[in-house]
């Protein structure tokens, strides 16, 4: 069971990245923000659906340690899924780099859908600025996670939320930061961008982490605690 | 239980405010009318599954109104969740404005996503044609709500349609008013935005809410009536 | 009960025109044609859910056709609802004048959200090519209605697939004919943009009325019939 | 029943064919590529509700080699599938054609919504990047349609993920390839373009089918093997 939770997560981060950061590096010129953000809320929403029944379909660092908080996992679990989860982005993001090679005079470097704050942000946000934004926007999603997967919800509105809240945290974020909320989704293209991709990324990976942090403490005062025992395949 | 509704419906109006004026505030460049209307359908579906089974995810002045018209909540529940919502409303302004500053050379006064008509409006609408707009806009809302939520309807599928009427709502209301259509969300950003934003607020809380009990008259025609002791959070 | 049904029928026809034909007079230039596609499938997915279960929220003379033929209804029903349909949308576009008159510079005669063909399609698309493209584009949306109202299908799944299939008949129509499908729907605008309006209005009468039927026919080599019976309301 | 699932298959992809490929050949002036995807994703959602409990509304050849690999359905139906799926797909494109026909001016020839490489791709793609693109991109679609029709899902839950990953996979395929993920959707508008079209087919008929089989064996590694004797009808 812990093999198929672990391929699970490990195959949904790298879809996730591959598809939807593949939208941005892609189709940019194509599809524009708005169809960015449709992409991200939207693969998201598919394999919720798909591997929501197999490992919960965290995909997420930040998630996996607001479902840790929330007592829905145990530790163990939560570091297979992180070791899962930030080798899918670092896959997916190699499958991108592959594919977007063939695509004569696409530019893979410095960018990549990589995230980024000052001269690398669309409206120049400051590093202040950057840090709130992604505690703020991974506190939606996060959040939104544990509401509706919570026993309070009802069975199978959990997928259509969450890419929704997805695509919701896209369109207020791409401008700001390109948007992680995602530290798995940030690692893999800094990766291949390099330079201040690279020098940049704590960031979208502490503040993420902090806003899941404050969506699990802000969900103990909205929500009344689950009894424990519930394996992650349960939620 | 009280208190988990009140921080509910708090939480949710200032998620709502932050997410979707934001989007507007932050975004409109580079996601459109379109962005912007999708921003506000998709945070208010993402919240109604989230916060619905807790306090019903009214986080709107003009939905409680119509829940109380309809005796699905009684006052006391009322007036909390009036009280609630106005601050959250407050808050999430406060804190957009917080994060915007960090934006270089974002203006974020005289308009800041405030709701107007005259000269503020896209389409310079007067103001009798945003008043009627208001309620029209508003109608929608609060009839898709008070039915969704009713014991005839199919339980889950009441977010769902509830964001999705409330991007619609957006889709027709953007170019006339912003749309409010929630006494909450105009409140917070005009207090920012100040000046004329100020004066013309009072529209924006009083259309909305003669929207809203209109549509719990409608709704009586349509809809046979509940037998009474449902709270809130049983909706 | 057949009050109810009545106006329910009356009341989301009407809605239906305000806002989807709304979204065409007023915004189209703020949200372009994916924005006005979206509007009529957004607003139709959340009367589904907000009617459905006290009329079916057909609210259209093309839907209730087919669900006679397919003896979901009965005449006297069919018959009722016809008349409450066209009201409705008469009524609808007439809320709708009386708001764009309160838009300076709104031109409401000549177009105002009605269809067209020849010189009156952006596409100048003949006058076989909009009544071929009407037969078809209804045939989808009655061909769904009848299938996932059908006794196979999972309880609830049905607003959605009716909503969305009809944004996805506005985005393929809207250039050809601006998308009738619905005679309830072309009457009313007609009726206030006047002129070459009127006298092309017979054909997204009864090319929609075709599409209908046809409809109704492949539904029966489709899914088999459902016992007698049943009434709107249980649909 | 085999008949009623044949022609479901047959008229599903038809039904595809003309809307999806529909809104590329006569709309992309009007509605942009994100447009265009989400008029495959919304055509593909509504179908799925529609003939889903028919024939499991596969309407794609890779999806039914998913379907025979997952050993849901056996040989005999899989080529029956088959047979109906690219009839449809023809019939669907000849149908568009005609339409095409009564608007003036419209080029019919050449490219006519068929998927192509190299100097027929909107970014000029290279074959062995349109290759692996199109298994890619078919990937996802199989494996969410495998996992959310698998027996550890929610019932209901299926078409709503299956139409957005089809929407997320043109996000990011049409700017590459026009996006096939569907040898029946690539053979009949290749028949109508004609050329180049036809000589480049082979690879959108390979490259999903290779995807298929790869989704079908990952799948294998995230799901547990569901119990034998199970028809298309009861997936």
């Amino acid at each position: 069971m812990q093999t198929r939770t672990a391929v699970s997560e490990f195959l949904g981060t790298l879809l996730l990245v591959f598809f939807a950061v593949g939208a941005a590096v892609l189709c940019v010129d194509y599809i524009g923000t708005l169809g960015i953000a449709l992409a991200f809320g939207f693969v998201l929403l598919a394999l919720a659906y798909a591997l929501g029944p197999i490992s919960g379909c965290h995909i997420n660092p930040a998630v996996t340690l607001g479902m840790l908080m929330a007592r829905r996992i145990d530790v163990r679990t939560a570091v297979t899924y992180w070791i899962a989860q930030f080798l899918g982005g670092i896959a997916g993001a190699a499958l991108l780099f592959l594919l977007a090679k063939q695509v004569p005079g696409l530019k893979t470097s410095g960018k990549f859908g990589s995230n980024g704050y000052g001269d690398r942000s669309d409206v120049h946000i400051n590093l202040g600025g950057a840090f709130l934004a992604e505690v703020v926007l991974t506190f939606l999603l996060v959040f939104v996670v544990l509401a509706v997967t919570h026993k309070v919800a009802v069975v199978g509105f959990d997928g259509l939320p969450i890419g929704i809240s997805l695509a919701v945290i896209h369109l207020v974020g791409i401008p700001l930061t390109g948007t992680s909320v995602n530290p798995a989704r940030s690692l893999g293209p800094a990766l291949f961008a390099g330079g201040a991709a690279l020098s940049q990324l704590w960031l979208f990976i502490v503040a993420p982490l902090v806003g899941g942090i404050l969506a699990a403490l802000a969900h103990r005062l909205t929500h009344p605690s689950m009894r424990g025992g519930e394996t992650a395949a349960e939620v």
